[in-house]
């Protein structure tokens, strides 16, 4: 089973998110946190190469996209009820009171990332060039809203 | 290509490291630190299984496996050179005067953590719970070395 179908599955079945519950509110927040950091690190690599600030790599860039891929279904757990306050965080209280919103925004981003992954392996640069920037706005629509500056 | 595959041949290629090294110390150690917490964070739901403190769930134990197999490849970019100093870190610095040493320690969790996303695929839990344990094995050998208490 593929990685993301799994990923899918289990938080189909309720299994992923129960188990961060039983977490302290401030691991499940140095959890989001790191999940944050590595994304963010690997999108980076990205962003540099599709601004021109870097050489194009096109195997570099499928490798980022697959990890972020494999990373971005791993965020939600980190936003498990409870973990709001805690510990120094960005996450706006709105994410709690518009969950099923804040989760499709969730969801989009996956989407969003998965097919980055999926283009990068072609190769085809203006297509990943292309998709770099739906993903990148699958974050910031969710940053504008439930992040603080 | 299969993720661990591709990360093994950019690797190779010598590509991933040079692009950390660009970064700041600073930088290096906060995404490393992101690693292991995501990798501590997947494996405490492991260990908690199979000391039997939560109950056993052959398809939670097979995903947080398959995460853990898929970040293992992204630490050692976390390690570049000169990242030894820069922030607050456990990281002891042994690591970049045995370099060889601790990429082959470093080979070796990425090893045990493939086997133990393969392993768990399969669902036989005594020989789960047996891959777990040599993984618990290959932290605890890098760790014992080269982290701080």
């Amino acid at each position: 089973m593929k990685r993301a179908t799994l990923a899918i599955a289990i938080a189909a079945a309720g299994l992923a998110l129960p188990a961060a519950a039983q977490r302290k509110p401030e691991h499940v927040i140095h959890y989001r946190q790191a999940a944050m950091t590595m994304i963010g690190w690997n999108f980076g690599v990205l962003a540099a190469m599709v601004k021109g600030k870097t050489p194009w790599g096109a195997q570099e860039f499928a490798l980022r996209a697959d990890r972020i891929a494999g990373l971005a279904p791993q965020v939600l757990e980190g936003f498990a009820k409870g973990s709001d306050k805690g510990a120094t965080t960005d996450a706006k209280p709105g994410i709690w009171t518009h969950f099923d919103d804040f989760t499709a925004k969730d969801k989009n981003l996956v989407e969003q990332t998965r097919a980055l992954a999926e283009i990068a392996k072609g190769g085809d640069a203006a297509a990943m060039k292309e998709q770099f920037k739906k993903t990148a706005e699958a974050c910031k629509d969710c940053h504008e809203k439930y992040k603080a500056d």
